[in-house]
């Protein structure tokens, strides 16, 4: 919670970064000056602009038109749970708020990775193949209760995976920026990393965790454990991802997210053996447009009331922290 | 739990029923007269059994063989949940003991079941298709958080299939022959399966259960749901249920068993748009004939020592009737 630098008024400008109009805004229809911008605008009109809503969250525009010159929005929020795409020294360093949706997403990822953990095991790619070739095979499949799986990355959306994993009878161990109770520190990560079924990648990307997934960590997985990436692309350096696969220093591995986004059909990772594929819809269950966008209401709300904002990011860290 | 009809011997001959030897007997050499047979021995076999394993229990041989002439074995075990494919009136009416292998699919089929859930929910099938085609396109899935589901089968399979379901926040619903505190009756489960976004069949097949999924029962169930099946294939009239699927009476459906097995390749089932097709391995998981073996021989050193048997078939209903 911060105390907000001010509060909004009908002649606040809220402008929105979108590349199709965000639902739910109408309700601050006559309570501020709606206006939109795409990448191409952005850097006109943000000097114009008291809180920038960033709806269009797979744009970098917010980085890249931030350092010109010019007053700069007091609040900017973004439709997502990453600030990665719009981070830039100049934001980093200013009196901006920036605030994100915590929350929308945890439970909807929580339910994506259960589902790529128990498609696995069961061998579910495979049963679709041969259903494909109209081949009857039976194989026996792996049982989830009892396997292991590292979490890495604690914030809310590592903590429901972690929650929902353990309910299905899995071990858990969460691996985060700082130890605290029930939660590793970054000490412990290859330990529990080694001896994991599941190695899930669900953290924010910061300097800390940039091509955290490389070589040497792959190479030190069981070859019977599988690596889920949930978080952002950059986390894993995808040409060791390849490598490990090829050479079966794991069993497998689930993407919903990429260095390149989205990926070119040109691209050796759709047809990794081993490797799924899919295009970063692991937090986008239905109706998460208007959840997303009804959160913005609320945070509006509050701003508007001049009361603190909720979900506020620690600049520095790249997340927000705390439970 | 019932008393033996008598306690063996090393005298005692235990007759095999497989296609390749059961792991975990060796326990039982010099205990027992270990013989093996096949569907064209059993029928010759049997008079000189006094236990018989059902290690084939895909076959029927055992139904088929029974009716003839000369003393039949005292008790006969399958090493499956199911017990259909051996029953017929001469040996419901014997005073012989049939035992099955409660307990040993129960965790394995429940996971099973949840990663359908989980994969139709999160549109799994079509990221393959679309990984295939290296084409990158976002859509929205569905929470399997908060939805329904009907299971009909209130044995130790459908309760774990419940139990893990409502790990995963799905409210569920189980339907039983006899209603009991937390299963529902028979009267309960049409309007149960007209409100849930699931309907899953673990029941045992019996003359109540034969063909119960039928169009009446698909065109009652909403547009949105889902059908699985993990009990028998009989369970099921696979024609309404490709009725109902070319007809969008419901919006998917999974089959991991069917009414001939295997499955031959010319049957449309392979390709029936929304279906998916597995072979019937719901239950198998790494170690399970192990685990079979073993539960087989458990049961014989009681068997051996004079002590009541467990996993005792009420060969009436067809199951083993009870928490």
């Amino acid at each position: 919670m911060t105390s907000p630098p001010s509060a909004s008024t009908p002649d606040t400008t809220l402008l929105v970064l979108d590349a199709e109009p965000p639902p739910r805004l109408g309700r601050l229809t006559g309570r501020a000056r709606i206006e939109h911008a795409d990448p191409s605008t952005l850097a006109e009109r943000l000097p114009h602009a008291d809180v920038l809503l960033v709806w269009d969250f797979a744009s970098h525009a917010v980085r890249e038109a931030w350092p010109g010159g010019g007053p700069r929005p007091r609040w900017v929020h973004t439709a997502s749970a990453g600030v990665d795409h719009l981070m830039c020294p100049e934001l980093a360093a200013s009196d901006t708020v920036v605030t994100n949706a915590r929350g929308v997403f945890d439970q909807p990822i929580a339910e994506y990775v259960a589902a790529l953990v128990l498609a696995m095991a069961k061998d579910l790619p495979r049963t679709w193949e041969l259903q494909r070739a109209r081949e009857w095979r039976h194989r026996e499949s792996q049982r989830v209760s009892g396997t292991r799986a590292c979490i890495v990355g604690s914030g809310p959306i590592g903590r429901t995976i972690a929650r929902t994993l353990k309910a299905l009878e899995i071990t858990t161990a969460l691996v985060g920026r700082t130890p605290r109770t029930g939660i590793h520190g970054p000490a412990d990560l290859d330990r529990l990393m080694a001896r994991a079924d599941w190695v899930i990648a669900a953290a924010p990307l910061t300097d800390q965790t940039y091509g955290m997934f490389d070589a040497r960590r792959f190479g030190m997985m069981q070859p019977s454990a599988r690596f889920i990436n949930v978080g952002r692309g950059q986390l894993v350096v995808e040409d060791a991802l390849a490598e490990a696969l090829a050479k079966r220093w794991i069993a497998g591995a689930a993407l919903d997210v990429f260095e390149h986004e989205p990926l070119t059909p040109d691209s050796a990772l759709w047809q990794l053996p081993g490797l799924i594929v899919s295009p970063h819809m692991s937090g986008d269950t239905i109706g998460w447009r208007d959840e997303l966008g009804r959160q913005f209401v609320e945070l509006y709300e509050r701003w508007e009331a001049g009361r603190s904002l909720v979900n506020v990011v620690d600049k520095k860290l790249g997340y927000v922290p705390g439970r």
